[in-house]
């Protein structure tokens, strides 16, 4: 209809191979949980929180997972940089190298980077922030062989979670930056409402070090904990996922649902039906 | 700090000279109730919403206009272009002509259009479905003297009310028409977030139709019904407007505020607060 996708007609997926767990749709469920969910489930990948790695500690976290032989699509989340002082903002570095620390023992794909928000009224500076704070983190990350993904969030997280609003801003930040290093996150919820959303996609060629899906329901039922099972809603997730596709990406895709519905529904449930939805519309 | 006002520093005014009330803040007034509210408070401009003027009938609310002396900064909203068939596309048409007739005959600067959501999945089709709808309105809207203002809305609201979702895409969508007919409307609270916001406030030089302010407080309570009291929230408004003024724009400045606290207030005490929040922040 909107010709986006050229002569390249997206084919479903048959199997589960790319599929991978964001530990956040499964709120209710410990890492252990999860990742035996994971399991039952044929799914080979998962994303791990930090406060669930806490929970358990990280060798344990890492034994867990790599008995189970799960494969770390990524931790989340790095990232947070703009504070108001210079030793809140050192001490924010130093947390960003404890999660760098946790993704280099899990052997993940990626520390997902959530930016943060301004300190006051001054976005730009805040943006000026993020970049000091990514670049003084390259040196650690490279050197424990991390890579950091730069993940833009949709523009209503602005004023408390994300100066990074779009792909375009992120591919931007993370140009600066060496590649090998620094790249870019793609989240088709925080995303698909932008009219370059193709152009930035194709942009990100060699630098998309992740891609999540969740969808987007309405009435919104709330903003951080609505968003809506794959197929749900309006985002054309296999138009994007193709769009992906076609930059080169064919990592794991995470399916990450921040929903209070999905947490009170027993996990294997959840995970079945996301599994059936993956297959179906992304 | 972001470099953003070059040499310009903004001042505040010192007079209430541009300073228009949006209907949308005083929601319980009837249009008589929000006139008399605007002539005690000293604010010369309104900006009236159709089913406010529709209570009291066209020719009513010309009358209590005219006899007050207040100008009309715009007519809230047409728009809503998009949908599934042809004939409630073309039943929408005739509605924004509707909308037409009532601004007309108000004399207001603009008719506010938002332009509506994809009826399905495919965002892109809903955009030519929005660009479409302004082209076939055009020649009614010259013949009435009657300007249409695209406004952009936060991507928050691409889902269920308009795919035009940053002030780029508003500029593009009105440089492909006659400037004497379409341009757009800045309202802070929708653009705030945009990495590029600044580029394309410059950009609408000449095709600035309107100028709306609110802004965003966190937690938001709503997110229909959740924008910030001026002053309240995280938006950089004195800046914004600055850059707005810089374009040449010099027209009334609407505060809209949707916000279900404010709307419980009494109108007389909203309307003092936001005359001296207008003189102190934007």
């Amino acid at each position: 209809m909107s010709g986006k996708q050229g002569a390249i007609v997206p084919q479903p997926f048959t199997d589960l191979a790319r599929l991978s767990l964001n530990q956040a749709t499964t709120q209710r469920w410990s890492l252990r949980e999860a990742v035996d969910g994971c399991v039952r489930a044929g799914i080979p990948s998962i994303s791990l929180w930090r406060d669930k790695i806490a929970d358990v500690g990280l060798a344990a976290a890492v034994r867990i997972v790599r008995d189970a032989g799960l494969h770390v699509s990524s931790v989340c989340r790095g990232g947070m940089f703009p504070a108001a002082t210079a030793a809140e903002r050192q001490a924010r570095i130093e947390d960003n190298q404890r999660a760098i620390d946790q993704a280099a023992a899990l052997e993940a794909d990626a520390l997902v980077l959530v930016c943060g928000a301004a300190p006051d009224r001054d976005i730009a500076a805040a943006r000026a922030m993020v970049a000091d704070g990514i670049a003084q983190l390259i040196p650690y990350a490279a050197e424990h062989g991390v890579r950091l993904g730069i993940e833009p969030l949709h523009p209503m997280f602005a004023g408390d979670r994300s100066v990074i609003t779009t792909l375009g801003e992120a591919n931007v930040l993370a140009e600066r930056f060496d590649s090998s290093v620094v790249g870019v996150i793609i989240d088709a919820y925080h995303i698909w409402w932008d009219p370059d959303v193709y152009t930035q996609i194709a942009r990100a060629r060699g630098r998309t070090l992740g891609f999540h899906v969740s969808d987007w329901i309405m009435p919104l039922p709330d903003m951080l904990r609505g968003r809506g099972m794959i197929g749900d809603g309006v985002i054309e997730l296999r138009a994007i996922r193709s769009a992906v596709d076609a930059i080169g990406y064919n990592g794991p895709i995470e399916v990450e649902i921040f929903n209070q519905a999905i947490w009170d529904s027993p996990g294997d449930e959840v995970l079945a039906l996301m599994c059936a939805r993956y297959l179906e519309c992304v």
